[in-house]
């Protein structure tokens, strides 16, 4: 289990999300308290985002330390701003290596991916079916071992194989072949996501043969004002609405929100 | 808080005691039971040991990562073997540098020590009374900046100023000089120490104007015959005796429990 | 010998002084041409920077790691922005820890300050006078164990005592200081600093009983308009100027070049 | 480029061969002498060594920071011995991540590896080619994502498919595997090979369309008597023999050097 972290909304301070709410990404890398399991999120870290203004590729900072040990991050969080952020702390699956390239975000061009899930005995059961189905181009985007990358390059072969879907589309149908590849080999899998282009955040809650993680948005808070937050753990007290499981939740500039709901088999 | 162990008996590979324990150093720094300040243990940690044969100098192992990260461990755990054995785990102040100048066992000479407690505000009230107090040998042993490395010098001090005088004799005299800085602050302070020479364990568990952290004792546990186990938390069921607060705990090769209580103005 | 660079001029991406130059701080790390002391770069480096439009604190980011292996550097270099920018690489003199604390730049209140020089032998022979000169606040400023730290807190020293003092006279004081205790105690020194407070930067080239490192500056070079870049080493083909021995320059947004003489007894 | 170092013979302190000699390991990292590309060998090391006594699985020490800034080292080439020694310095291929999975002693049950050499934009090349006429069980066993790594998983395969080939004739099928898929692919290849059991060291120099990094082998040195050490360059001034091109050399505890020459298309 990782804990993730999603805002879209006007242009802020990184550490207005990251650091300062109360029970902050910080915090809940030593105490949190939703975790399906794992105890702590002291693996690693990391942080995704847009810049506000310019029209470029997204930025992306990653640290192994525990999050509350970045000496960088009270600067970082101080200097950057964005209108588009995704947070991201680690508890990494027993045996897998505390490296940066197994540090999320991961990007592909213009998209951002946080991955809070975990595919059932990973490396035994479906990293080679995974990485057969992926296209070239797919394939070599993988840089660590993680289950949080394949399915991340599920998803991006999914967009490549076809220009015109959309995001959402993308993930469903990835999310669909998460689940058929996990009831083939008789595993649990489970996927909550947090997918950006830096106009949209794309969510999922998502799990095969055991309850999903939770995960949670907040639109317009009183301190947060024309902005949505998604997190696997509500990050200060306020009006929180729980993702329906087997859901995708996407949301733009405008913060309609459209909660789509996932038909498995 | 820190967590502390110290093992003297027959020669055993680390990982005895340091890993396959149910409630060990690797437990202890996610899910630490007694901790009187801080929630996890995992701003670094670190081993020393003596070579089992070998007349010479102490070894350290330390990494400012949390110990269950620690990809080398399993090999070290498990090649090396020592009859002398202390272990820490990392709990940081808020704000001490995670360096790996600050991560213990601290070493003189033939001598290591590790140290769990706190001296209040550390850099604002004894830091300097204490470095006014050393002779320029032990300043200059200082590499760091925690309270505890500054403890230390103290103590060696102590031993450099008087030949003749025993480690207990030396650890008595600079708890009582700590305890007397302390109330001379009006700040509290306390010193967990397991001190080690290869052929014995002194330990202290001391507190000034506070409660003192929890230390244990356990003697010839069947799973670890002839030996003792010195340990902030027990590191298994067993039969473990509480340090009585302001005392000074040492033990031989020959496993006699000698226990002295510091009598503090 | 470690290699330093500033930057006072129009607000910049960091990557345009930081990695692009033909021998930026980079090359220096691993393949430096004028080092008078060490082979490689490669202890950790650090950058320092000003918000170009906000009055605030400046902002500090720093790795143990070689320069080269920073996975975030692309991003913070192509994020991050400003007209008043410090870099410096570190060649760690032997036996002192590659720690967070000894890499710079060091900061203090709206300062900030790298350092390329080496008290000789230092912990035996200045750290304790000089520590004993220094007021209870700069002598908590300090973090880590290095000449560097110790010699910038009797710069900050000097400010403190006399807050009338401009930066170069507080500079010059302190660097005659540094000359006096070495030359009392029988060393050499050296101290090539470049400090700044966001609106000038002030530097010295500057040695005591041996020669002074290299520091060049160049200013209004083509690819640069209206800036101002002192470095270790030219990062780029140009019209490089060497600064004197015993010099203290500094220069502001007016771009004006002050050079200052020291005369040492 | 990396740098390799093997040692077989009487059990010896690891510092002897790792730390002492005047061209070591760690001398090589900063100012190494005969690399075909690359500067320097700085991105992380590793040691692998087996017990002398207990017949038991071997053992991997590991880090990201150059060798000469590891504080353990020390403690750890003072107190482990050995009579069969691995030791490797990185060089990474530009782009690749500085990943504890990507350092080098890889391991397969009682083999260890090291290798120094590349696949010419092996991403893009050879990764998926390899990748597919791996065995599951020699995929898996895969954990970064460096070349040598998945030409590690070859020569694993070879001895898999076939239990009563020898370590010899493993590594020639790999490497003439190798051979034949860089020269389907049009591109260049190297690999320079160390490989041991714990009674044998076998290394190759080797490459297809380029020169072979260089590779040395001595035998009762005077200073090391009764051994074998292999070495890309030679760690002290003695009498060095360079291996032929395109050869496998081979060497057990009775010290008799077989030399084999490989015959490629």
């Amino acid at each position: 289990m990782c804990r993730l972290l999603g805002y879209i909304g006007p242009s802020i301070p990184l550490d207005y999300v990251l650091t300062k709410p109360e029970h902050s990404l910080v915090v809940q890398s030593y105490q949190p308290r939703e975790m399906k399991s794992g105890v702590v999120n002291a693996d690693g870290f990391g942080i995704g985002w847009y810049h506000p203004q310019k029209d470029t590729a997204p930025f992306v900072y990653k640290n192994i330390l525990p999050i509350w040990n970045d000496v960088n991050l009270s600067s970082l969080g101080r200097y950057i701003e964005s209108d588009c952020i995704l947070g991201y702390i680690r508890s990494a699956t027993t045996g897998q290596a505390v490296d940066m390239s197994n540090c999320q975000p991961f990007k592909s061009d213009r998209l951002l991916c946080i991955h809070n899930g975990r595919i059932e005995n990973f490396k035994q059961t479906l990293m080679r079916p995974i990485c057969d189905r992926l296209s070239d181009t797919a394939y070599k985007g993988i840089a660590g071992s993680t289950d949080s990358e394949h399915f991340f390059a599920l998803f991006i072969d999914e967009l490549q194989k076809n220009p015109s879907v959309t995001l959402e589309q993308a993930l469903q149908t990835a999310l669909l072949n998460l689940d058929e590849l996990a009831k083939s080999h008789q595993i649990s899998a489970s996927a909550n996501m947090i997918i950006s282009n830096g106009k949209r955040l794309i969510a999922s809650r998502f799990a095969t043969s055991i309850e999903a993680p939770t995960l949670y948005w907040t639109k317009e808070d009183p301190t947060f004002p024309k902005s949505v937050i998604i997190a696997s753990e509500p990050i200060f007290a306020g009006d929180w609405h729980s993702f329906p499981e087997q859901s995708i939740l996407s949301v733009g500039e405008d913060l309609e929100i459209e909660i789509h709901q996932i038909a498995t088999n």
